[in-house]
C-alpha cells in the first residue's frame, strides 16, 4: 500500500454480515487494490438499548467517588487518604449482635437450626420487634412492615410499585437513588442539559434560605413525593411543623409520600423519627428505613419499609397489596443471618451499645462542624445526622471536591452529586475512627 | 326505618368529599326519611394504581401454595404434612461453610475485621472464585460476574435493564418469576382469560412430545428469550445440540438469551451446566445462577449473574455497562456474610460436602420417580434436577394438587402455576429428609 502501511484497524460496528473484501481510498484520490479483510467481527443483538437507561447520567454517584479516590491513589500511592465521602460506617458491630448472628449461622449446620426460604416479607419476630421499637403508639402493625436488604433496594422496588406513569417530586439536594431509580422505571422524562434537571421530575429546593424545607405553595401536585429526614446530604431533620405541613399537602393533593428515615437514629433534638408521628400520615405515606447506619449493617444488608393498610390508590385499592406482590415477585427476603442480627439489635442488650456507637459518630460530627466553622464557612447538618453540609459560595462543587482531595487527601462528596441545588456545597461524612476525624479536622484547618 | 333496621353498613369507596346526608330506597319502593350519615371515611390518594400491577394475576405462585398449606393445616391441625411443594432445601449447610461465615461475623465486631459497604458487584475474590469454578475454559472473566442476593432478584433487575419495550419469549411451563416480572415492568400486554396467556409474551411449548425443547421453526423472533436448564419445573436438562440450536436461533434473530442455570449442579448426564459451554454464546446470552439449591443458601441469599462483554445492544453499546449501572443504582451488594459463605462453598473443603448433599437429594428424587412410576404414571425429570414432573392426563392440575393434599397430606405444586402447558402436571420437589421422602412415596402408593 502507499506509504508502506501494511495493516489498518477498522472498526465495523454491528454489521450483521460483515464485508469480506474492501478497497481503501487513499488520500490522493487513488484506490488501493481490492484486498481480503480479516475481521474480528463483533455480533450485535437486535435488541434496542432501554431508552430509560439511555437517559441516565453515566455513573451512579458513589461508584464515581470511588473511581476518583482510586485515581488519586494511582497518582499519589503514598497518600494517607481519609475517606469521608461515601457515608460508610466504620465502627465494629457490638458483640451481642454478632454473637446472635454467629449462633444463627452455626444453627444452619444442624437439622434443628437449618432454615431455608423465609417469608418474603421477613420473619414475623423481627417485624414485630421493629413495630414495637420504632412505631410504638403510632398504630403500625407488624403486618405493615416489610423487611428488606436495605433502603436503596426498596427505593427501586417502590418505583416498580408506582410504575412509569406517576409524577414525582424530590428534595433538591437529595440522595441520588430517588432520581436515578425514577429514570430507570421511566418516570423522569428528558434530562435538560442547561439545568441538569429531568423534565418530568419536580425539584423541591431545600436550602438555608427556607430552613431546608420547600415552600409548598410553589410546588405543583405530584403523585409521589420523596422526602428524606434527617436529610442526606444536608443533615437537616424536619421539624414537627414542617412534617405536618408535608402531610397536609400530600393529603390535599392526594399524593403519596415516600419518607426515608434511614438516619432517624441520629436525631437528638426531638424532631420526629418517623412520618407516622404525624396524625393522618398513615393515609398518605410509606416509610423506608434501614439498619445500615443505625447498626453498622452497611455490609450486612438489612432494612425495612412500612406500607400502612390505610394507604390507597385512587380506585380504593390498598397499596400494601401491590407492594406485597412486588416483594414476593421481585425479592426473596433478606438474608436470614442479617435478620437474626436485626432482631438482636432491637433487644435490650443490643440496643444500648448501638446508641453508644451513634454517640461516637455524633461526637465526630461535632469535631468536623467545629473545624469547618473555624474556617469561617457556613456549616449545616451534623446535629441530627452524621453528615455535614458546607457552603463554598460561588464555587463549583466538583472543583472543591478535587481541591480538598489534592490538598488534604480527604475524600468528600461534591454537593452537585445530590442535585442542582447542591452545587456550591460539599458533604462530609462523620463516619470514621476518632483519630482520623481529628487528623482530617487538622488538615482542613492547615490547608484550606 | 322499615323492618326495624337501625343501622346499615355502607362502604363508600373513595369519595373525595363524602356525602353528609342520605336517603335509603326501601325494597317496596318507598324512601326512608333523609338521615344523617356517620361515616368512617377513608381517604384515598389520587395516585392511579400501576396498570402493570393491575394486569398481574392475584398472587405469586409460591405464597399461594403456602396459603393452601396453611388452610389445610387449619382444617386438619393434626395432619402430618410433608412439604414437597416450594423447592426449599432442607439439609443443613456443611460445617466448613458455616464456620467461614461465623468467622466473618465475629470479625465484624473487630476493628480489623469490620466491613461496611462492599462493591455493589460483589467481592472480587468471590467473583474470581465463581469464574474459576463454574466457567473454567469458557473465557468468562471475574469482571463479567455480578454477585447477587439470588436469582429471583436478578430476574427483576434484568427486566429493569431490558425495559418495557422489549418482546420476550419464555418456556411453557417455566418458573413464574420470568412472566410475572415481565408483567411488572410492562412488557406483557393484556392477559387473555381464555388461554391464560399474556398477549405480548411468546410461550414456547416444552413437553414430552418435543423432548422438552421448543420447535424453534415455529417461534417468532423476540428480543429476549428466558430459558432455564435444568428446567424448573420439568427437570429437563437441555442437551448440547438443543443449546447449540438455541444459540444459533438467538444469533440469527439478534435476540438475547437470559439463561437460568440455578439447578446446574444437579446435572448428572454430562449436559451443559452453562450456556457458555456453547461456542458463540457470549455474544447472545446472559446467565443467572444461584447458591440457593447448590449450597442450601435459600435463606442465606446469594447468587450471581454473568453478563459477557461481548453482548451488545443493536447500537453496539455493551449490555454489561447498563447492567452495572442497574446493580449500582437498584442494589447495594449481597450481604458480606453470605459472600464469605459463598467463597467457602467454592473452596476444596466446602465443595465436596456440597456434592454429597446434592447426591442425597438426587437419591430422594430417584425414590420419588420410582414411586410414581410404580403407579403407571408418566414421570419426567428427577434425573438432572431435584424436581419430578408427573403427568395426570386429562386432569386439572389444581384439582390433582388438592386431591393429593387431602388424601396424603403431601404438598406439591400444580403444573398450571408454571404456565398453561403445565395444566395436566404436578411438580414434586426432592428436597427433604430421607424418611419423609420414603413416607411420601409410601403414602402416594397407598392413596393414589
Amino acid at each position: 500500500m502507499a506509504g508502506g502501511v501494511s495493516s489498518v484497524n477498522i472498526y465495523f460496528v454491528c454489521f450483521q454480515e460483515p464485508p469480506r473484501k474492501i478497497q481503501l481510498r487513499i488520500h490522493d484520490g487513488r484506490w488501493s487494490p481490492v484486498v481480503d479483510l480479516v475481521i474480528q467481527s463483533s455480533h450485535c443483538s437486535k435488541v434496542p438499548r432501554n431508552v430509560n437507561l439511555e437517559k441516565l447520567r453515566s455513573g451512579y454517584l458513589f461508584p464515581e467517588i470511588s473511581r476518583h479516590e482510586f485515581e488519586h491513589l494511582q497518582k499519589n500511592p503514598d497518600a494517607s487518604l481519609i475517606r469521608l465521602g461515601i457515608g460508610d460506617t466504620t465502627h465494629p458491630i457490638p458483640d451481642t449482635i454478632t454473637q446472635a448472628m454467629a449462633e444463627h449461622v452455626r444453627g444452619l449446620s444442624t437439622i434443628q437450626g437449618y432454615r431455608g426460604y423465609g417469608a418474603e416479607q421477613g420473619n414475623m419476630a423481627l417485624r414485630k420487634a421493629i413495630a414495637g421499637k420504632f412505631y410504638q403508639d403510632m398504630g403500625i402493625k407488624a403486618d405493615e412492615i416489610f423487611v428488606s436488604d436495605g433502603a436503596q433496594c426498596d427505593i427501586s422496588r417502590l418505583q416498580l410499585l408506582l410504575g412509569p406513569n406517576v409524577t414525582v417530586a424530590v428534595q433538591d439536594p437529595s440522595f441520588p437513588a430517588y432520581i436515578d431509580s425514577s429514570v430507570v422505571v421511566g418516570q423522569a422524562g428528558e434530562l435538560e442539559e442547561e439545568t441538569g434537571k429531568y423534565r418530568n421530575i419536580t425539584y423541591m429546593n431545600c436550602g438555608p434560605e427556607n430552613n431546608f424545607f420547600p415552600d409548598l405553595s410553589t410546588i405543583p401536585r405530584t403523585d409521589a413525593i420523596f422526602f428524606c429526614s434527617p436529610n442526606n446530604p444536608t443533615g437537616h431533620a424536619a421539624s414537627p411543623q414542617q412534617l405536618k405541613q408535608l402531610v397536609e399537602f400530600a393529603k390535599a393533593n392526594g399524593s403519596i409520600i415516600v419518607y426515608d428515615s434511614a438516619y432517624a437514629a441520629y436525631i437528638r433534638d426531638g424532631s420526629p423519627r418517623s412520618i407516622f408521628e404525624i396524625p393522618g400520615a398513615k393515609e398518605v405515606a410509606i416509610e423506608i428505613s434501614s439498619f445500615s447506619k443505625f447498626a453498622g449493617f452497611t455490609g450486612v444488608r438489612l432494612g425495612w419499609t412500612v406500607v400502612p393498610e390505610e394507604l390507597k390508590y385512587s380506585n380504593g385499592f390498598p397499596v400494601i397489596k401491590d407492594f406485597n406482590r412486588i416483594v414476593c415477585t421481585c425479592f426473596n427476603g433478606a438474608s436470614n443471618i442479617a435478620q437474626a442480627g436485626g432482631l438482636a439489635c432491637l433487644s435490650t442488650d443490643g440496643y444500648q451499645p448501638l446508641r453508644n456507637v451513634i454517640d461516637y459518630y455524633m461526637e465526630n460530627a461535632k469535631i468536623l462542624v467545629d473545624g469547618f466553622e473555624s474556617l469561617d464557612l457556613n456549616v449545616y447538618g451534623g446535629k441530627n445526622a452524621p453528615y455535614i453540609w458546607v457552603h463554598f459560595p460561588g464555587s463549583n462543587s466538583w472543583n472543591v471536591f478535587s481541591e480538598i482531595l489534592e490538598k488534604t487527601n480527604i475524600v468528600t462528596v461534591p454537593g452537585r452529586g445530590f442535585g442542582p441545588a447542591g452545587e456550591e456545597y460539599i458533604r462530609i461524612s462523620a463516619f470514621g475512627q476518632r483519630e482520623q476525624i481529628l487528623e482530617a479536622s487538622r488538615r482542613l484547618k492547615v490547608y484550606l
